[in-house]
């Protein structure tokens, strides 16, 4: 069979948009830099989804809702977050359309114009601090831990599907706290959890630091993020965890009496992933035949395929699939048998490789004969022949096998991709011959930060928050450091 | 302790305002009919998308995710659709702000002006159809059974939390099919899952039954429709299920290839539910002490509460609260119990009262004398002594007594309240009185139908499905009629 993707090291980013349309997962649609998440994509999202909420309902947060709109005065009141996002907001002006009064079909109704714009929400800061200020009077109200799950618009130039669209589906927690400390130990917390989403559930290690004050997101005093390497060398940033400080509190005058009955400020966080975590996966872990999926996200754990002549060898070979179906179900595995005689199990067994299913099982005629089932994995190919009996014991482990390797694989490349840098003239080797982390000293300034980058398009992805402190030189100006931070090229 | 909510005989609609706002449902928002959906009030949409999600993919149907915009062009596409949703479209027409030169705040940047205005989505048959015209060849193709969970906005100049805002959440079914039987099969199996969950899990009975022309959705063919009564003897439609025939098809040219090799349109159907349904659920149950929730739909089902003076009673109490937690969680309950000392009971018994809780465990020191417990249901207000040792089962069998009484009481209400009439006086006094459903003849004209909605605020709510052929009169023109339809006025 031809091999329907671009290869990776022909031209990786054809690659990846190869597999994400030919694997179903999502297309662009007729609106410029918007996608549609097509089923299949959809469901990897919703996996995701629920895995996230639980662990966010664990640590105590609630669930809400607020609205798509933000009057733009909104907006303006907190100075560095309107700086940030400005220049991509999408915005509303009028409520209503008519008939062209010329016969030329539909046009907007210029009498409908909005007194004030409204804004489609690039980040929902503004109008749930809105919000909170009725929510708050006291301590007694506090903690406030809420997320919500919508979606939000930023005006792409340069879209690519999952990894930067104009609209995206993500959540979005809001915390309000009533000391600094506390709100500094929700946004740590909420680090961890993402870190350990990542890494256990998306079998993808990650780098957790603190971004500099270049990067930090456009309101807050600590942005705490998560980086993972793609097959590429190039980092993806998978989530970040903000420490607002006071900053939004004072913008809407968010104050509370404290059990002492002072008025006071109150402290707050904010955090989010992305549906921008479902490139991540595709990128990091597939291969040039398509998707490779860590079970614990793939929608389809089992694919049964029948393999025979006669209708007769279809009968026997599906009562012996059912079976196995139900013995899977009853361990929690979600599998799914594949009894269309519209397609040739060739195609079959090609398509759901390219789709990722992580274990496939064929079964053929000589299998009913032997009492056997042949098993193939999808991250090594691997195929091997199982016993019938206690094929669902197998397949459990295996499931549990193929999450660890994918994510020991994974792990490797990280590791033999981090380099550690010394000069400028061996990071700029580095990142033409093959990218990756380069962990060197920086000397602190925005100014090298942003001169490295106009020289190398590498960005200091963060600082690391688990390195040791080391006397070392900038690689730019050779001025003192005390610490490493990563470098990286970074979509 | 006096009465938080304002009367239900003094002002209904003030009552219902009341409860929405003082069981911390929702609220209105600072943008003009947007409201925010409170922790407490999006936990009750949460547990209905669960189970409508459920029986969506329990039909066949799987999740996907289409874009927030739709490009004026394509709205125009279908000229029924377009001038059903045309006066009430939020529009975008820039994507960015700027600083104003003149220093007053940020303002839109008319150099960052559409070529082509984008619509909010007021319902996504459009840029659906259109995606569907590349996904669709063959009669292998088909059906195409997609579902989307999504926030839609129509331009509201009246709003009311959850029953009509600008901007709500919703989900919305969009199906395509070979044949015309097949998709009219599938607007009725909808028609059939709305129903059922309206009445199984929010116990709530409808009347089924078809709009007539003039009520269709814009650029149905036919649509089913569910019809709830709620107690001020408005109706409130809960779900509409859409038979679109090929028109959506043919405006976006959506054909597929036959078995047979005949290139043919493709049919149709769309159906949705929204959080509306909340805002049923809240007026067809609660009563002027406040919200009365199914057991089915309760974001906490039994509220455990702590009667004590003395600190060491609190602990003994905990210790048998606890133990009651448990074993209510491990029947699938869910419980919370409440020990905050900032609070007294009764405050505690008026705050669940009002939010609807509908078992509340009181549990002092006597009880711990005598090993009882005090059980209070929150549709009867009745309490009652139980033992401690079997009291899991007893809360087991009182939900489900408490779902089945609600559906029960509200069923009672509908009957009572729905009224055969054969003449116009007849049928203008009961709307006078008491209104209700109105079960009478008419011509089948829609002049005869706007004239009666224009006279008496009352429209037809459907054409029943169950209802058998009978000869008659109109109410109003006297002309003959071959079927009673189902007369009321509505939210």
């Amino acid at each position: 069979m031809a091999k329907i993707l671009t290869p990776r090291n022909e031209n990786y980013s054809q690659w990846y948009n190869d597999i994400v349309v030919k694997a179903d997962l999502a297309e662009n649609s007729a609106v410029r830099g918007c996608m549609v998440i097509k089923p299949y994509g959809y469901a990897i999202w919703e996996k995701m989804q629920s895995v996230l909420d639980k662990m966010f309902k664990d640590t105590g947060h609630s669930n809400a809702y607020f609205p798509l709109f933000i009057p733009k005065s909104f907006f303006s009141k907190e100075a560095e977050h309107v700086k940030g996002f400005a220049k991509e907001c999408a915005v509303v002006t009028h409520y209503r359309l008519k008939k062209d009064p010329n016969g030329n079909g539909i046009i907007v109704d210029e009498e409908a114009k909005l007194e004030e714009e409204l804004i489609i929400r690039p980040t929902s800061e503004t109008i749930i601090w809105n919000s909170y200020k009725d929510w708050i009077q006291s301590y007694r109200d506090l903690p406030l831990l809420i997320n919500q799950w919508a979606n939000i618009v930023r005006w792409e130039m340069r879209p690519r599907l999952f990894l930067r669209t104009t609209e995206f589906l993500w959540q979005e927690g809001h915390t309000a706290h009533a000391t600094k400390q506390e709100a500094i130990n929700e946004a740590n917390k909420m680090h961890e959890v993402y870190a350990e989403f990542v890494e256990k559930w998306m079998a993808l290690p990650v780098e957790k630091g603190i971004k500099t004050e270049n990067e930090r997101f456009a309101g807050a005093l600590e942005t705490y993020t998560i980086e993972a390497l793609m097959q590429d060398g190039k980092a993806l940033q998978c989530g970040t965890s903000h420490f607002l400080g006071q900053n939004f509190a004072k913008a809407f005058d968010v104050k509370f009496t404290t059990q002492q009955g002072k008025l006071e400020y109150v402290w707050a966080t904010s955090w989010g992933v992305s549906t921008r975590l479902v490139g991540a996966l595709i990128m990091a872990h597939s291969d040039d035949n398509g998707l490779i999926l860590p079970p614990e996200l793939a929608p389809v754990q089992v694919i049964i395929i029948p393999i025979y002549k006669q209708k007769e060898q279809l009968n026997e070979i599906s009562e012996i699939a059912e079976k196995i179906k139900k013995k899977l179900q009853n361990k929690g595995i979600s599998v799914k048998y594949d009894d269309r005689d519209t397609h040739k199990p060739g195609w079959k067994f090609a398509d759901y490789e390219l789709k990722g299913v992580p274990i496939r099982i064929a079964i053929g005629p000589r299998d009913i004969e032997n009492n056997t089932i042949e098993i193939a994995r999808r991250d090594t190919l691997e195929k091997k022949i199982y016993s019938f009996d206690n094929c669902e014991e197998n397949v459990e482990k295996l499931l549990q096998e193929i999450q660890k390797n994918i994510y020991t694989k994974a792990l490797k490349f990280k590791e033999e991709n981090t380099h550690k840098v010394e000069t400028y003239d061996e990071f700029k080797k580095i990142l033409n011959e093959k990218n990756g982390f380069l962990s060197a000293h920086w000397d602190g300034t925005v100014e090298t930060e942003i001169k490295i980058q106009k020289e190398t398009k590498a960005t200091i992805r963060c600082i690391p928050l688990d390195s040791e402190q080391e006397e070392g030189k900038c690689i730019l100006t050779g001025k003192p450091s005390k610490q490493r931070v990563l470098f990286a090229k970074a979509y």
